[in-house]
């Protein structure tokens, strides 16, 4: 690894409690020269497919040699393995639970193998590991000691089937899809399991949640009046679902898992 | 621009989603070194008057060369223009849509020129620019390569008059302002349209809002017990209206917009 | 100091308002190479307690010659004396009302002596300082002088005796202990002022807070199915009540000062 390593940090921490500060008080300690960007702290508590979606979306967009620590960890103190990965020149470490499944199917679509280990060698940890922080006793210090370019061999001992999470699938139906809700984004904006590549090219006639349908496709907010219901592809080609200058999550009182369906002009 | 560039962020994008963290990674592709500030990402969103505030609020305490990105951006992917400009030894990044609107203000008092572009060069964008996502497709790379001293010039063309916001102006009447709330802060403290160079050294006899009337004015929110409503100048030079270690606007039960009158000693 | 200062900041300021923002353009105007770290800035409004304990549980995990710059300042602009202080390889600055209280007592655990300073040399502040942001006008820049070196000495005059908290104090009752709740964390897990070292190995037969008695004591939440009540010891070694991937506050309704009844095995 070269100079000016870089490290991403995303948890369900939250905040308030400084126990992010924690994670880069230790990294700091041990590969001062860091640069450190937090991705997210606000994945819902527990969620790991949420925390999946949030790395997929984001990861895509760090330079060559960024390391990514991610904590959704519910398993923490149990026999789920502490791990790290290298995918091309993207470098994971995190709880083996699911919460990279995302990134090991975006690593196979670029033909990139997966090379992960379980973290099987304390002395990369603090020399106390506690049950529930393993944030701060196992991640962050492997993910200094990776940024300090140790060798993932030396990190741990092959792990050769990380846990993938099952992630619901988009179905094809006569006349089109039927998908779900995926995300809610902070704009109140819902992401649907339906992608560009799962469309290809194929033009959306509509598409109907909360028993009310949505004509056609958008291509910005501002195509339509602030407060109009529009369904447009968003900035990671997904299909989405936007109130323009408002929240389409409130307007339509729709949550994540909500079934959404997609006719496509015949 | 000389080593150790710095960039600050401003946004309305919240912090659960990831959309700052992408944008930092693209930052960190194109400028390795930049050390970066977020200034908020709290922004309400849409709020381009709200983003106006923030940024003069907080841009004249960095240190000369900093480049400012900032994004309030209902209109991303029509016809509004991306812009970048220089006044003084500050950089601006972001949507020509007003929200720079009071740094324009701030320059002219101190009379600086505002040197503004169109960003109409898209070998220093991203390779694909969604309709939805200027902060990370156009803003954020365009942000790292001014921190890396590339020259505006080579950034745009000039967009001689960048549009301003209407801002609501204090009304002089008979023996005193009519002034509004512009803003309310974290700890529910309000900010008035009034400056201390508007009072210009006028002593103020009370401050009526929601029809309560506060006498006088204080200097420390110690001043006066816990719960205490005030008037007081605040660290910005703007009247304000708090309470001790409580919140004025759940106290009086008042928004921005809300009226005020100032009555001064005659 | 040595290359590469470290500072960190702790506030109840929020992130909406651009104040930490601020704080961070003068620490890089003064110190342009600094590190910064967010600890928190969600400590709940001028709760002088709260702010002592995320102090003291985040500090311990910062490399030598870190500074600690934490605000939480009710009495901004009145008497109280803006403070620094170095103990250990550690250096604190901030207001002098309590609120680096449990470092004082972790560095007299220690052994190690507390050389404080009431800053009163003006020289190293900001020109103009207002009487309601001293984290701006005086605490940001002295960290960031600090951090390039200056002497404790050259900030101010000796501070021999600075203030601490009256902090609650678990009692010894028969068969047991009587402590209360002294934090809420993020995830709803009530924090007990009982720490392991109080228990010195005694046993726990029960746990009794809000009329409920929770058996025994767990080591990790993966012990217990989700929506269980446990208790146990948390990553900072004080006793804790938690619900499997829920919230125990949420579950007990029970906030900070629940009296909380701890039994022994005898």
């Amino acid at each position: 690894m070269k100079a000016l390593p870089l490290i991403t940090l995303s948890t369900d921490f939250g905040l308030q409690d400084g126990f992010v500060g924690v994670m880069k008080g230790i990294i700091y300690s041990i590969c001062p020269e860091a640069r450190l960007v937090d991705i997210t702290h606000a994945i819902p508590p527990q969620d790991i497919l949420a925390g999946a979606l949030v790395l997929e979306r984001s990861l895509p967009y760090f330079p060559a040699n960024s390391v990514h620590l991610a904590v959704v960890d519910p398993g923490v103190g149990t026999g789920r393995r502490p791990m790290a990965a290298q995918m091309g020149d993207q470098w994971l470490v995190g709880p083996d639970n699911g919460l990279f499944t995302l990134l090991y199917l975006q690593a196979e679509r670029l033909g990139q193998p997966i090379r992960a280990v379980h973290l099987d060698q304390p002395r990369f940890w603090r020399a106390q590991v506690s049950h529930l922080f393993h944030g701060r006793d196992i991640f962050a210090p492997v993910a200094a000691h990776l940024a300090n370019g140790v060798a993932l061999a030396e990190l741990g001992s092959p792990l050769p089937e990380p846990i993938r999470l099952e992630l619901p699938q988009p179905q094809r139906v006569e006349g089109g899809w039927r998908c779900l809700v995926m995300a809610v984004d902070y704009f109140g904006t819902l992401q649907l399991n339906l992608t560009r590549a799962d469309l290809a090219d194929a033009p959306i006639k509509t598409v109907e949640v909360a028993g009310i349908k949505i004509e056609g496709l958008c291509l910005a907010f501002g195509d339509r009046p602030p407060g109009s219901l529009m369904a447009l592809m968003d900035s990671s080609d997904h299909l989405s679902i936007a109130v323009v200058n408002g929240s389409a999550a409130a307007h339509l009182n729709v949550r994540v898992g909500a079934e959404v369906l997609v006719s496509l002009v015949l």
